[in-house]
């Protein structure tokens, strides 16, 4: 069987079940439903955590979150080539499965799912799972059209494999944390998406696959889109609510840093996506932006509760 | 909670589930979860007929099969909004749920699933799930251009809130039965599907909701249908293999009643949909007439096993 995709992974240097302790490596789906049914069937709830490997201390704390919620932990790893609007990004995006297969088994993954491409798009595949509007709409949807239909299609794919009870994603993908959730809303996924805060770098930078890709200087100059979120965050805090006004200030933030472009900065709602002028309810700010030949994309959660005095 | 379309149906004159004897009548979805949830967790085996309602032989077919299959049936019945090109067409759809729920019960059917629009559809819905390409193309994907994404996009929901291990459907709508084969082998449902010859009536006419419309003269030309698809079955019998010639006989045997204007005829593989020169493996002799405001499709579904002797 072959596969719409070309898969650029070497995989054949990866422990075998037996070399990896108690986590099972599943390559094929009859391996990962012969165990998750037997898991099911003895009642054990199943977390899931789909994730593209080039795994980091973000990954591990969702990894770590899936065990305290259910009683097996499944992760699968597979660089989704649906979802990259760029031939150069997929070949470039770093793998490193070995390593992956490593640190899961240590902070305590069962199973690890390790689909060939051709497992996930064989030949002749052609149905999709796509937003018309709703939260694909703008930021990360106008950038990378067709980015979400591949998110989408990959997570509904992986939900029917698996079959969990219960996924896991990270909040710094936070459009896409929305878009799943409409999915999983719209299409009556029986599995509950839990979301988990960023984790940071000791200056604040965001943990990403992406940020090996960032030389010494870049690598300095990135602690800036956190600070200009922080800069949000103290405007909110004192009573700011002019979308607009947050929008200025993150971007003059940004421009603190001369090597940083900047894709997008917004002010959404946290659910719907849909741009705000004034800040209410579930707040996101979210900003893109490039650093030489990398993107890094961050955002702010913030829950507004105290109703705005005057204002529209 | 409203939905993005409106719920033609008058559902108020339903039996209670005490009504009906041991057939449960579920509105809801948390009912519908509660009641297949149970039954798992006991290890029973739960088959799935989805329906537009209006039923018929050719639905009670499904039922009995359904019923010999697995250990317990759930049936839904859902006029679905999406998957209809034209609001007449919906708004003349029969619909008579206090009829189809006596039928069911006396059947066998375990679970009768009813939702309301705004459960399957709810405001802000916008996740769609399409075929681009493969067995949505041509035919009646050419002739009602967004009826494929509409039928996967709602059996996609009913996988996921029934959760059933096996669905069964009609082979008349044949390629319905494509699209729906295709969708479960690219997002992995883990959903066997099992597909039921067609049921006729006496002179042949494959039994379908939209046959009540018909006037006592179209009713007779009706028949018409089947004695083209029988010629056609003839013809391959005889070790005809050429499509165009197929397809010519039975043109030419639909015209034998000046009332039937031809939609479609063609000659394609059964899983691909894909047209055929020469006839081999899984074919499918698809038809679309209208007779009056009425539409009516068929097809004949053959095996050709023994290879070709010479040709192309």
């Amino acid at each position: 069987m072959s596969s719409v995709f070309r898969d650029p992974t070497d995989m054949q240097e990866l422990p075998s079940p037996s070399d990896s302790g108690e986590m099972t490596v599943a390559r094929t789906d009859t391996l990962l439903r012969a165990q998750t049914h037997a898991w099911r069937e003895h009642g054990l709830r199943i977390s899931f955590v789909p994730t593209m490997g080039a795994l980091h201390e973000g990954h591990l704390a969702l990894v770590r979150r899936a065990r305290e919620v259910a009683d097996r932990v499944v992760v699968s790893i597979f660089v989704n080539p649906a979802q990259f609007d760029d031939d150069r990004d997929l070949v470039a995006y770093p793998r490193n499965p070995q390593r992956d297969a490593t640190l899961l088994s240590a902070v305590g993954c069962h199973l690890l799912f390790l689909p060939p491409a051709e497992t996930l798009y064989p030949e002749g595949h052609c149905t999709w799972v796509g937003l018309d509007g709703g939260p694909s709409t703008g930021l990360e949807g106008e950038h990378r059209p067709s980015h979400f239909r591949g998110v989408a299609t990959v997570v509904a794919k992986l939900f029917n494999l698996v079959q969990p009870d219960i996924a896991i994603f990270g909040e710094k993908d936070a459009q896409q944390l929305a878009v799943i959730r409409q999915m999983v809303r719209d299409l009556h996924f029986p599995v509950e998406i839990l979301s988990h805060p960023t984790i940071r770098e000791e200056d604040g930078l965001a943990h990403s696959s992406r940020n090996a890709r960032l030389d010494t200087q870049e690598r300095r100059a990135a602690a800036v889109i956190h600070r200009a979120l922080t800069r949000a965050g103290e405007l909110i805090e004192q009573g700011e609510r002019s979308a607009e006004t947050i929008r200025q200030a993150v971007r003059q933030a940004l421009h603190g840093d001369r090597r940083v472009r900047i894709d997008y900065v917004d002010v959404v709602d946290a659910d719907s996506y849909e741009p705000l002028e004034r800040l209410r309810g579930r707040v996101v700010v979210p900003v893109a932006v490039r650093l030489g030949d990398t993107r890094l994309i961050d955002n702010l959660r913030v829950e507004i509760d105290s109703p705005e005095k005057g204002g529209s």
